[in-house]
């Protein structure tokens, strides 16, 4: 039998508070956490880059889209095609989406569900263990992979198999039941008997399967969100689903959805090192460490520690840790947390406190990615803020202007499109422009290359809600 | 007896790497350790700032006269002299120069010699135990001040007097020796004993006392300093001591040189809070603790945490402590510092360590105190460095030029003469100036009022030592 093509789906929504401060809600998971230089989603596409694999379709939020374009840019791959979804609905909606989209070209196609804020390092042998349960899948059976548990994890569901002898197994095996979180002595018990894996949250079956498991265990789902893919436009490039069968469809987990309760079920066991990076002792555990199990990222030190994780993306300020001992410090250019490694599980109640003292930080990085490209607040003084500003080639910021605050902007690179009053300019790398206070103006980036600036705001007030947009090509007219 | 007036003597040489990264060679502790709004420099001058006290005199090095000038004036205080040190000579020279010079008018003068890196809190109990010592020191007699232990400190040393009743005097009391800095055990005995006091380096005595002591005890050191001081040059409000006479000055603590071998000493008892904020661990001992002795200083917080100090001299950076018992965190816009509060005394080492490892943050911070003001680096990125500069009123920066930047100034506030190649503009705030690669410029300030700008360095290289100085008033052409 000729195996039907792999369609990797990665899931793109969602954001996570366990990973403050280098995860907020403008700045998820996924994208913020940086390992060896590539964020959590652009590892899952590298994940699925080889050659038995179709180009990766990706779910994710309307908020999200530029930053998704703008990852794959910076590894330089072309997704077979990015779905929109209106709002988050959890995974359940997303999967079909994507499975519907597919089957109207190849309902035997298979597809790969995969979460993009998880972590498989041994990425050789996860590519083996796909294509080793594709024709179980080809053959109608939905393929949960399995990770080989190598703790008495409470976190996470549990699958159960038949016997302990098969989680060696190279091919899939039967799927006795879903287990949920457990308490620890139960979690030790599978952890000793062998015959349970830890529920990654990766599915691999033919979209015909699962259209025809939705169609059976969730009905109501499959016709909302069939009209929401029915209703779908295709604009420059994305796939934005339609929202008027999409807003009838029920937020829910495909696990609860489908997987709990379907028959053709199969589990893949994988022993490699997998990691969803839930909280930052998990990232530590996954991390490589040194000679004392420190886990170092960017310019951090350790002298005479254990088992920290000490991890800095401020690009000019060094984090020294001194005789910690299980300790994480975690440093971004507005928030320093520090805590024991046992404390981890504390930290979206933390980011709950801060949020009731109305911190800025607990959701908001200084970075921002925006339709246009992305800026960063480098440093906020008395009567000064500078911004390092990107961008994006084809793109611009709206017309606008501000009431408090006149702008001194320095161009970098790249070749920007001035408009300030009733005056144009195309201003080279190494140029300059004043807007004055209550001037309008706009920047386009007419070019194929980044625009990159600094830009110095002077004022009394510098709040970002300081913007009155009269033209703007993201639909933002009216919005701060 | 009608008392003679009381010139306090502060002392302020010295460095010291136990407060990294708050302190560096070029911030040292007494200008950087804030507490309360102020230096350590400046609480010292507050504490003498009373009707019982002249004018301070005020002994320090020549890289430092305008780290004071700068101090004196923000807390607008005038002092009664600027002593400045040809070299870094520890305590006996200093104290000696500045009797010699208080003895040119008033040989009957007494002298109150004041280290500027202490902190006393209870002000007022100071000034009436020094009051109450005063007419004991116009007698002869050179008082030492003594704090009543509150704990077996093995890092002070101690002064023993006749009976432990005398810890409770109102007036000097016997001094029987001088006790070296103890172990443990006779640390917890002297504790115990009653008869200890801590040596606080706070000394009160007539000129002519101190000189007669000198000549007898260290003759030639009298003899060099009196030189020095005969060679003395007032400059800009600044005694320059010569420096032929204090090059042949020996290197010695007025403790060693003059102390511990005078008969005619006293002790005044000192109850009151003082700390010699030795390192991470006593500032935390001094500070004012939350309910869970908890000591924050800047945009800190922390939840749950006991026993802990967690402190940030960034003012767009909050520092957030989770659980943390017994635990020092302390930020500078580029380094991170996070100990166990026991390793406090480790940081001489660790500071060697980054020194060996060639980093820049062991010594310098980005902050740096120049003759014309200061600037700091706020951001440093690829291709470009932010700095913010202030110009002091009638100052000026050298006339020089860089051979890998251009700088875009924008200048927030006063008025700037700038001069860039042939032309000469006055730039106000709000104005801008590009000065481009290689171009000659300078800026001066002729006003009344500080010129504080942003400066924006575009280039491949950013360094310090990218400059060409063609002439400068502070005769360091040819210096990078």
């Amino acid at each position: 039998m000729t195996l039907a093509p792999i369609h990797p789906v990665i899931l793109c929504g969602g954001a996570g508070t366990r990973l403050w401060p280098a995860s907020r809600r403008n700045q998820p998971k996924q994208f913020a956490l940086i390992i060896d230089g590539l964020s959590l989603f652009q590892h899952a596409v590298r994940l699925v880059d080889a050659a038995d694999f179709a180009a990766p379709m990706v779910v994710t939020g309307v908020d999200q889209r530029f930053r998704v374009i703008e990852q794959l840019a910076r590894i330089e791959r072309t997704p077979g095609s990015i779905i929109i979804e209106p709002d988050a609905r959890n995974t359940a909606p997303a999967v079909l989406a994507a499975a519907l989209h597919l089957a109207q070209h190849d309902p035997d196609a298979l597809l790969l569900v995969l979460p993009s804020d998880h972590r498989i390092a041994d990425v050789a042998a996860f590519r083996e263990a796909v294509v080793a349960a594709a024709s179980r899948a080809s053959a109608g059976d939905i393929v949960t992979f399995g990770i080989r548990p190598v703790r008495a994890e409470t976190g996470y569901g549990y699958l159960e198999m038949m016997d302990p002898a098969a989680r060696d197994a190279a091919l899939p095996q039967t799927l006795v039941r879903f287990v949920e979180k457990p308490d620890a002595v139960r979690a030790q018990a599978m952890l000793d008997g062998g015959r349970h894996l830890w529920n990654a949250g990766i599915f691999l079956m033919s979209a015909r399967t699962l259209l025809t498991a939705y169609q059976s265990l969730a009905a109501d789902l499959y016709d909302a969100v069939q009209d929401s893919v029915a209703e779908a436009r295709l604009e420059a490039g994305l796939t934005l689903l339609g929202k008027r069968g999409w807003l009838k469809a029920s937020s829910i987990s495909i696990d609860f959805a489908i997987m709990e309760k379907a028959h053709n079920l199969a589990v893949m066991p994988f022993s490699g090192r997998w990691s969803d990076l839930g909280d930052w002792d998990s990232v530590w555990r996954d991390g490589d460490g040194d000679g004392n199990d420190n886990v170092l990222v960017g310019d951090a030190l350790v002298f005479n520690c254990q088992g920290s994780l000490v991890r800095t993306d401020v690009p000019d300020q060094m984090v020294v840790g001194l005789d910690l001992d299980q300790m994480i410090v975690v440093a971004t250019n507005d928030a320093v947390l520090v805590a024991p490694r046992a404390s981890s599980q504390q930290l979206s109640k933390l980011v709950n406190d801060l949020r009731k003292m109305e911190r800025p930080q607990a959701d908001r990085s200084r970075r921002d990615h925006r339709p246009w490209g992305w800026y960063e607040s480098v440093a906020v003084r008395d009567g000064f803020q500078v911004k390092q500003i990107v961008v994006s080639p084809h793109q611009a910021l709206s017309l606008q202007s501000h009431n408090h605050r006149a702008e001194h902007w320095i161009i970098l690179s790249g070749t920007a499109r001035i408009t300030v009053g009733n005056s144009v300019h195309d201003v080279d790398g190494g140029g300059y422009v004043f807007v004055p206070l209550g001037a309008i103006h706009r920047l386009e980036n007419l070019c194929d290359e980044p625009v990159t600036m600094v830009e110095v705001q002077i004022g009394s007030y510098l709040g970002e809600d300081d913007i009155i947009r009269y033209a703007d090509r993201y639909a933002r007219v009216g919005m701060s």
